[in-house]
């Protein structure tokens, strides 16, 4: 399976994109432009508490062999990359039986001032960065149980080519 | 007044530096450290909605002219660098009639991998980029009423040197 370049259209069955547009709202006398509200930051529960992290992450390389999938069933969790050349973003609808669909596994390659918000629930890889270390900001809500994450090891791994 | 490295220590009245450290914890079976709870994300009104957005920022040249500050009383602002090269940020502790102390004004230079994260109430100034035109993701709480932000002119304006 082929990745494909990181699009708001085609990422949203599965969350949003944090990037700059074409046009967005005027702030600080003209000289910056904003895109609000940007993600839906969700906390499905309450008491959960915001964890905004910093992650430092060794490179990649593709093709990369996909063995696992997880899903923060309480929390949308975004990734803002401080310092990375390309995030490779690997995602999966739900099957009907509650795991993840691996025939419809999508692939995208996130490029510099890409950020990316999966939905709660969404089954996705673990973060996979290419090229060199990155360095990305992380924002998920926390409880510290079980709940946090699923994981979903698959039966037979599949290839994700660049 | 001159800019100074922005450091976790140096920062610590106003707020966090959300960056990488020397030994995180374990994360994506060794590939990855995550220096967990790095900000303290705060929302002091229930109701209000986290904003997660991108801004396009034109870059300023120093030295600057400081005519304004403003603050978030009731949530937290953090903003992490996607493409940028240094971003400057200015503070002031409170003063004893509410408003800044112009007189105990700090600012910090941060690079690259350096989010940082305003505690609710801290007075700043609006965001300034050096260098080149920046993205960054910020994600503040607001209501879209007057209570989101107030602003403070300076009765007279304060230079920031490099």
């Amino acid at each position: 399976m082929r990745a494909e370049p990181l699009t708001a259209e085609a990422f949203a069955p599965f969350g949003q994109v944090v990037s700059c547009g074409a046009a967005g709202r005027e702030a600080n006398q003209g000289t910056a432009q904003r895109f609000d509200f940007a993600a839906r930051v969700e906390n499905l529960r309450p008491h959960a508490k915001a964890n905004l992290c910093a992650i430092r992450s060794q490179p990649r390389a593709l093709p990369l062999k996909v063995k696992l999938l997880e899903r923060h069933p309480h929390s949308s969790q975004a990734f803002l990359p401080m310092v990375a050349s390309r995030v490779l973003v690997i995602v999966a609808p739900d099957a009907a039986d509650g795991g993840p669909d691996v025939s419809r596994l999508r692939a995208f390659i996130a490029t510099q001032g890409q950020g990316f918000n999966y939905a709660p629930g969404t089954w996705h890889h673990p973060l996979v960065v290419l090229d060199s270390i990155a360095e990305l900001a992380m924002l998920v809500f926390e409880d510290g149980t079980e709940g946090d994450c699923e994981e979903f090891p698959l039966a037979t791994s599949l290839l994700v080519e660049g």
